[in-house]
């Protein structure tokens, strides 16, 4: 098999985006190569890019970065019997190593030694072909592209926050952030029976978005005069009356301080916050005495673990609405620094932007 | 105020239903008078009719029974300030104790003083004039009409099931019977994610009924030429390929041994079973190793606590498909006797028999 | 009955602390007159005492403290049948409305009308007479003395931090803070089999005193050069060479900022802090993204609920050692301000300080 | 290295226990040669040579049975680096796949494809070499014996067992059996904090033998006059006068179908049966509507999973009375087929029968 070039998109250590031709490389063995067809940009990459790490994850060097991603196979390595070349799959990107306590007892996303596409020094999927596990690829069923299948990433850790979270069947949640895991999260909400779901954010605009996107949910704007406490109270009483018909799940999608505090003051008495974005290293203002008192539950989440098939079984039975909608911005691979300009530029609103390849490989 | 005849329909000590003429007891402290608009008929209704008994709970003389209730309240006892004449409400027919330790505990459809409407000595549902404790009693969206109202006790039921299986999304399920209890069941499933969701039932037009209300689920006949594991075993196929795909919740609906034994072989390694039927004191064949050696969880439930509102907002907010075309009967109150030999007749099939009073009280 | 005089012990709305006579409260309906024959004095006592506040809880006008305590039944009121005069009883403090959905779901410590005992504007128990509902009181075994009864209180809090740090046999924990909170709860932990159990403090002279109290744990001193990493790391190190063997849940009780993020740098990954000390209103400095990472659960308790019989099954059988060696010093009632004074006192270390009175009330 | 013969224990697929030399496996990549040290014989040893089989584990053919062991590593084969000849290691007898969906979940007790020591085609630890994979064999502390290491065994059991009961401190417990299993999870129930801790059995003098083991615990001798509901009342009231005070857990490990029914009566409303012993492939007489009334959950475990390094925790620091005092008898390799003769003899009672390897293989 002879290779096209390989253009791929990457961070420096110094915190500098550069597309640059990578080497392929070959599966190994219980590999298989990849045309990576789509990629969708992540508030991470931008993270990285801007600060170059997050928490312990740092890069310390170049690396192509991506992680949600959807491919097809191109060549299958040794030992490998479950997938053939032609299949299409999506990419989960985090690669446990399987050995630790943490892989034995099931949650693989805490492995210490996890290689992660797109983080450094693991290659990411921003690049044409790629090898990866044939144990951690999902194939598509027909009725899903390769759109959908990078949308199953962010869907995995949207999975993950409402399976931590337990939402209950006619029970209230409130998601906060409409970026794209929280849009994800509120249809996922809603597909679990919870009800009512509110969607909070600063921006007006996103807020319409979320509205048109979902009818069937409710949004509410930050009120930027007010504090913690006061957006808190306001975004109850969406709810009902009282402190029965508060919420009693929040998820946090935003990482932000602000909202991780609104969080907080949001859940009725004996709730729980479960935090799915991520952010700065140390947040401050957490009101201690009112958890405390309120007994409210903070959990944090990182990443997901055996989320693809029920991810996929939701997305191709019809259990959520189309995710599609939420890609706002397409681009070729040849141009994927721009989708990363993008996505950076607070002046050029966009959601979930998605950099694909439609060249012909098999030439 | 004056009060219009009372008829009720009522379970003798020696096994008979009767229709007679019953006193109108005066709403107590914090009681509300009701004027009965619509009562559905249980499945236990007929057990109670058949055997004078469900486990312990025994009919030792005649008392009123019919506990699927909604009315609008006529008169307030002292002390109840949450409701007043006119307001349209659903009955929670279980009022706990409220003082011993399974009361305190938030367990009260555990409790052991629980009085029940409908079963002896505590006065059902089924006349036309009823006081009951405004606590247990919830308001009705204007949304939603005396027969959601009625329905309410069964879908409470099920909201109790899907709490107690914990219903992941995008993760399959398996209903056992398609009664009202088994289609509502099937439909809150749904509701909640689940995908896929599989009911089954020995009877095919059940299922008939079952796949055009529920169009986006699979059904299967139970095949009496098999035994328990032969049905599991064709019913796991509708799941996929291996243990993997294997349901890991069953809801058996039904109470019948052969349906639990088939429940118990159904569900995959490390699944939970969840009985909702009631039925035999004694149980036989149980696959003790195979729950053994699977680590299947049986579980049971006993009624519901706290399901009202959540039931309410689920059927109010649309979560739930329309639960009225269950109803495939209605009775007037004068010729509720009927409604039960309907329901007690196999030659005549039936879905959920409602008792409705459209008598003008007030004049 | 004649009374004698009842010096009481209270809190101004100006954080000041006056000893003073007190009218005696006759039981009402459901209650009991008690001789309260001791009090241990509580952290909280001198966070209002200091500050008049611990989060919502406002001392707004004068209030008599204390709800560590037990004494002895003088006189029932009306519709009391469990207790008669004479018996020997401990104080649940908190009297919960037993009305909003919390107490109906039986989280009752979280109910927002609680009758707290000692908390303003509810009378507490350092006066020689108190009345209190019948249902707040446990009775004591024979072999429980006043002294123990007292220690009820705390033990309570801690069997509370227990449950919802679920404890494994054979598994370890941190117990932050060798308070008589951090002490108890060092015990109890390795009554429900943990191991090790290792108590931290930043005073030498606790860790002392806890080595000797609880032999079979281990100790380790807060080095004030290091930061929460630093210590977190040290501690680490006494659970053994990995990850895998480091303690995946930390009962924090000291509800200090700096031990609440040591807290969080110490469980292992996956693991609970239950935070059961209480403090500042904010908190800063929280490693929120080490939390995320690590999948950290961060879980508030406020205070207890169905404690008392477990309490006092497990103090009365010997399943926790002696609790009374903690009791460090004892005032009589008359010279109660003087216990807070010496608890206020850093100069003077004491564990736990108990009011007592022996005098003999019913000549 | 040049080997000793190698005695080994075999069932056959006719139902016949024969000792007969059998070949020595050499170590392959990650596995160690061990010298079994000591094993216990286990009641399925029993069960596999009368019967065949349990549930769907068959005998088909001869295999050497043996896994409650301890031994001694010899050799180590390829990629083993954790250990070196002269570690003195306990077995944990089942190897899972480590591959499919059960493993990868953290749930390896459930894989369908465990190679299980000692059970067809799988060769125990009743022979003097054996080969097992290196991360299924854990060090042994100085402080424990070989005896010691041979107890793990059954220990892990109770510990699986223990933490699927959710014991709580200062809560009662019913042990059903006071066989090896019974009498050790009434050790690790006290250890846990459970209080009171009562102990059934059919045998007086196994009874006997339990008080003088743990002289903490109550006893009830299952009275064969009784039924299923009439011993389990006569139970309760060793527990105290009402529902409250009756146990909310019972550890059923005898898998004796009428022990199972007493304690699904024996169970306090909303409680929970534990069945940890194994039986006969059906059971009947289930008390189906007292379950459903109660809402009593019946769980069931397989074996074990990560409980190794938690009991060794348990057994070398203590946490735990010695366990050695019930082993009964002890019998050289060379006689292990009158170890299982004992066991099997009604007329002469043992506990725990191990058999023993002294032989100096070194020479």
């Amino acid at each position: 098999m002879s290779y096209l070039p390989n253009p791929s998109l990457q961070i420096t250590a110094d915190h500098k985006i550069k597309l640059v031709e990578a080497p392929v490389q070959e599966p190994g063995k219980g590999e298989v190569l990849l045309h990576i067809k789509a990629t969708g940009v992540c508030g991470s990459d931008l993270h990285f890019w801007k600060t170059g790490r997050i928490g312990d994850l740092i890069f310390h060097g170049d690396c192509i970065i991506g992680h949600e991603a959807a491919g097809v196979v191109l060549k299958c390595g040794e030992g490998v019997t479950d997938l053939q070349p032609g299949d299409r799959v999506a990419v989960e990107p985090g690669v446990p190593c399987e050995n630790c306590f943490l892989c034995d007892d099931g949650r693989y996303n805490l492995c210490e030694d996890v290689a992660f596409a797109g983080v450094y020094p693991y290659a990411g999927t921003i690049q044409r072909y790629k090898s990866h596990p044939a144990k951690y690829l999902h194939k598509l069923p027909s009725n899903l592209s390769y759109l959908d299948g990078a949308l199953l990433e962010p869907l995995s850790v949207v999975m993950r926050g409402i399976q931590v979270a337990q939402l209950e069947l006619g029970r209230g949640v409130v998601i906060c952030g409409a970026g794209p895991i929280g849009l994800i999260a509120a249809a996922a909400a809603r597909a679990s029976g919870a009800h009512p779901v509110v969607i909070t954010d600063i921006d007006a605009p996103r807020l319409e978005f979320a509205k048109e996107y979902l009818p069937n949910i409710q949004t509410y704007q930050i009120n930027t005069s007010l504090d913690a406490q006061g957006n808190a109270k306001a975004i109850r009483t969406l709810f009902g009356p009282d402190e029965y018909t508060a919420p009693d799940r929040v998820l946090e999608c935003t990482g932000v301080e602000s909202s991780i505090c609104t969080a907080a003051y949001t859940a009725r008495r004996g709730g729980v916050v479960v935090v799915v974005g991520v952010g700065k290293e140390i947040i401050n203002n957490v009101p201690f005495m009112h958890l405390s008192l309120a007994e409210i539950d903070l959990k944090f989440i990182n990443r997901y673990r055996d989320t693809w098939p029920r991810a996929i079984a939701c997305m191709s039975a019809g259990i959520l609405p189309d995710l599609k909608p939420l890609i706002s911005h397409t681009f070729p691979l040849e141009r994927a620094n721009e989708a990363l300009e993008l996505c950076a530029d607070r002046g050029r609103p966009s959601i979930k932007v998605t950099i694909v390849d439609e060249t012909d490989v098999t030439v």
